[in-house]
């Protein structure tokens, strides 16, 4: 790659906002070139109207750089939008319509038809949906990728090693969630000491639905949900990254739990093969101790961009069960999407 | 009663040890006669051994109250015990065979075929094992009962409802539970502060087993467990008191989650018909509130002596799924063994 | 007192509002008959536009009293106001203008000069400045009075002994302050899991000049501030209920420690002289233990309503240095209006 | 250097000793040889007897390293100890009589009068000791240099500008520490949800007693202690590394606010002179946000080996009072004992 892929983030002041530009840092193909954020702020200083907390300064190279509105024209090839909700669908239609590549971290292009929702390791093929989305919206060069929620990803992640050595027919989950996943205020501390709060709105859906597309099978330009169910409970604990969740599964057909570790420690997908330059060695890891994995020790493996499972063991009830933890401001949203970019530029869908 | 019950209790200067002290203070039938501790401690002045953390001083009935040690002899009726898994076996059942009505919350004796595990709303009937222990071991006044396991006990009572309305037939449950079910000094900080550890030695298993003795059926003075699977996965949380558990359960037979709720709000068991000093009004409460039960809001309802549910609705999977809450060193532990008393003093076994 | 004195609650959805409502039931002299929120709640019921979380449910008393908004007119005697500073002047003084006994834990009048700043155990003689309050503003029968800061109120109720037994020259504390003093939402859990913050706006200038008010002389209508310097560094701290305060004092006078804790342990006040319903029955309440206080052990003593002092030691630059601890919702802010609004009563100023 | 200086670490399996093994993966001078730990660890692979923490897991080159016992003869040239005080002070001897030079964070040697307690950008000079110190326990090529307590070190390490340009005489601090200074499993989580310890025993005199000998002046091999009076109150908070530090200081001279940041921002010693491997190119940051320096935004700057201070600003009792942060057990101690090594052999101390 001569020159590096200039980029574009959206909603760059924010908790993900800040971990894109922190990861991006360095990035062997793309330069961050633009940093956007609400209209009023266009035009200031980016150190000026950024409360920076991802590390413990801001990166040089973003300090001074002048924050560009979201109404105010932008020139980068790629565009990694962390938007809320709400707000994203139409900023992330219109600028994949002026012909630039969107990876969204954004709920709103999620359950889309055409909008491929993927993680690189796990349904790199539904890529090729991108054909589909171009003919319906006559775009000849934008297109929008969304990665699926923070808890999604995570379950997911660990899921698929499982899903292809021995198919998945029920999948119960409870979530512990880091309060990073809220972003910025977000959860009070008085919900936060000497608490949990056992609900997540709309996560629970998400986990369920988002599952779905992501296994399902991309037949004609369409994808068909995958034939599995999905049942989680969510809460939030006073973590502040890795999401931590127990999994039990009804697989497809038996296995012994040897060989479900090691379908899990033998695991490598699309983004290992090309050797994507944010892909984790392992994007499985399998912890051996009784009592991992655990956020303070764990969320950081593989730069944080693995799932990494524990405790796997029998279910008295299904047929296997075990804990997986994810960063979920890293593998589950910022890295997540650049991920995605760098699967989809090594796939010629950006030029 | 005339004249109240002389108690003591074993373990006085642990976690559970002071929990019991000071639930047992101005109770209408029993008086706290002897603080039992190792041999050690015996002869000294109770306040001088204990480092009392339960509330902000030692009351004052126990304060100079001499201590004994496991090893001197014991004048109660009632004896509560909160003594260590491994030494407790031998203790209990010694002071059994020597009259006492002991009423253990030690893991040891649970499990025993002859010695009735007992919630009072959940299977008061088992009670008359006594008669069998009595034979057995040829005791014409003592007796041992047990109470289940802290996370066990929340989990039973919120399910017995639905048993008794539907029939359950599995049920997952994925637990929070709070660090003072590992007594003092239990949990390292460093284990919860940012962090969660997804593992509690022998915890599952407790629940896993614990659950079909006192769900089974009573024939022949011999209990056969229920015909229920259960699967659990535990967790430790930077939460004092108060254990958190996700429960889906697919029932015996259809029931409305309009039912199911139903079924919660209208509990009520043996101890309320009875009116027993200890019972909470409402042993099951149900929060309508999204975002409940919470720890820090809902673990000193009904005084610490209910199990609180909430979020009471569909599983994609099995029927029904839920969120139960219960103070695990009240109702969970020390307060599990007082009514459990209670109930043995009404029902004439103690004399 | 044959009837209960009408009672308003200002701010009554907030935090401090809740506790005022939650320490007022059942209170012998006071009945609250209005609860006051923004005009755009007038005419709900209190249950409905409340996120109550000072305890587990809506005492039954308040929960289906319909709210007022704050142009509404008002009919109690006493009005408690946890209004936000900025619009707590112009109200506060409205109503006390309309001859109601308002009874502010606001900030705005707090350093107004003809506005006693008053704690009941400390300078219970600054009631008087009422004539000259009155006098001043053509009132026959409103009044205000406001009490400290939270941080300011447990500093102070500490010092009192010594400055009436040695008196105080300079007086350095630096504070640990729990989360509930910023209400709610308040501080982000961000903030709060693995951090502390060193620094709360304007927290360091309140404690610095209400001392020196409370402490102030009383001479013909005016306030002359008392002749000590304060110097405060304040931090935030992952804790729910409880600011805890380093203090290093210079005396005016040698004491010895065994004096100064003599000092602490006998100290009462108007309040306990006048026996007032709120007052405790020890309002310096002395630990002898090596790791007191601690704010889930001694926030709670004398029900919220004593300052808890341990530690008491040499200090190597000045005299003598200690640790102080108190609730900071309950005699840091309602709890104090309250009081103060008992001695009031009781000393005739309102009728 | 040609040939890396092998190194020994003593407590190798502790939480210390961890950093050490961390601090020292790819040093360009020192390579870690030998892993010490209890006499009965003695021959076991170091993976197998060490619960590692510091990190997701331990680094290759320890993993398979067979642990030394105490009483086992050692190679090294260099010795870094992280032995519990009590049985330091012996083994330390020993080794530096058997020519090895100790390196030890052991509070045992601290304040030893031949041995420098030492931070080299502070007291450099005290290196100088070590001819004393050879000389009164007649060894040739041994050595025993010790750092400071954790929470002395980042005190005196932001005292030494301002001591340096305008001369301290009273120094009062209250101090905010992490739980990871007590080690594991250390300080029990009961003690630290919803809660502080206003007690860390031994610790305020240790910072009031070690400051008067890191400031002292070394004349004919004696440190004459500084004329520095200094007053510490230390608690423990909810924090799992970065010790906080509010401080008020009464200087020799006049000095504005803006000539002490600037004292504190252009700061240099010897460390950066030499250009040793592990000095921060800051040892003293500081930072301008009104509420930093924060543990979790700030403890890793200049990874880990800075003190961090903020909110500079004038004391109305004082003259000058900040915060100041620092990693507990980087530069507080592992990260000290390597720097101290790296200037004795610069300084050519060792061969």
């Amino acid at each position: 790659m001569a020159e590096k892929i200039s980029v574009a983030v959206l909603g760059a002041t924010g908790s993900v906002g800040q971990r894109f530009i922190q990861l991006l840092q360095g990035h062997p193909w793309f330069a961050v070139n633009e940093l956007v954020a609400s209209d009023r702020s266009s035009g200031q200083r980016y150190a000026d109207v950024t409360d920076w907390r991802v590390s413990d300064s801001i990166p040089e190279s973003a300090r001074d750089m002048p924050v560009k509105g979201l109404s105010d024209p932008l020139e980068s090839t790629i565009v990694f939008s962390s938007l809320p909700g709400g707000i994203a669908l139409e900023v992330e239609n219109r600028l994949a319509g002026e012909g630039k590549s969107v990876f969204t971290n954004a709920s709103d292009n999620r359950m889309v038809p055409d909008v491929p929702l993927m993680i690189p390791e796990v349904n790199p093929d539904h890529a090729s949906l991108i054909n589909t989305q171009r003919k319906n919206r006559g775009w000849d060069k934008g297109l929008i990728v969304a990665n699926p929620n923070c808890s999604t990803i995570h379950l997911i992640l660990a899921l698929k090693p499982i899903w292809d050595a021995f198919g998945i027919e029920l999948a119960m989950t409870t979530t512990l969630q880091a309060v990073s996943g809220a972003g910025y205020p977000g959860v009070p501390s008085l919900d936060m000491i000497d608490n949990i709060v056992p609900y997540i709105g709309g996560e629970e859906e998400k986990i369920e639905s988002e599952t779905l597309k992501i296994f399902g099978s991309l037949n004609g330009g369409e994808i068909s949900p995958a034939p599995v169910k999905v049942s989680a409970q969510c809460t939030r604990v006073p973590v502040r990254d890795g999401h931590t969740e127990s999994v039990s599964l009804k697989l497809g057909k038996q296995a012994s739990i040897d060989e479900v570790i090691d379908a899990f420690a033998t695991f490598s997908g699309r983004p290992q093969e090309l050797g994507l330059p944010s892909a984790p060695a392992h994007p499985v890891v399998v912890r051996s101790q009784a009592d991992r994995p655990q956020p303070v020790l764990d969320r950081d493996a593989e730069n944080g961009m693995a799932s990494i499972v524990g405790r796997v063991r029998e279910c008295p009830i299904f047929d296997v069960k075990f804990m997986v933890l994810g960063h979920n401001t890293i593998r589950g949203a910022a890295g997540a999407s650049i991920l995605n970019a760098e699967l989809l530029v090594k796939e010629g869908y950006i030029s």
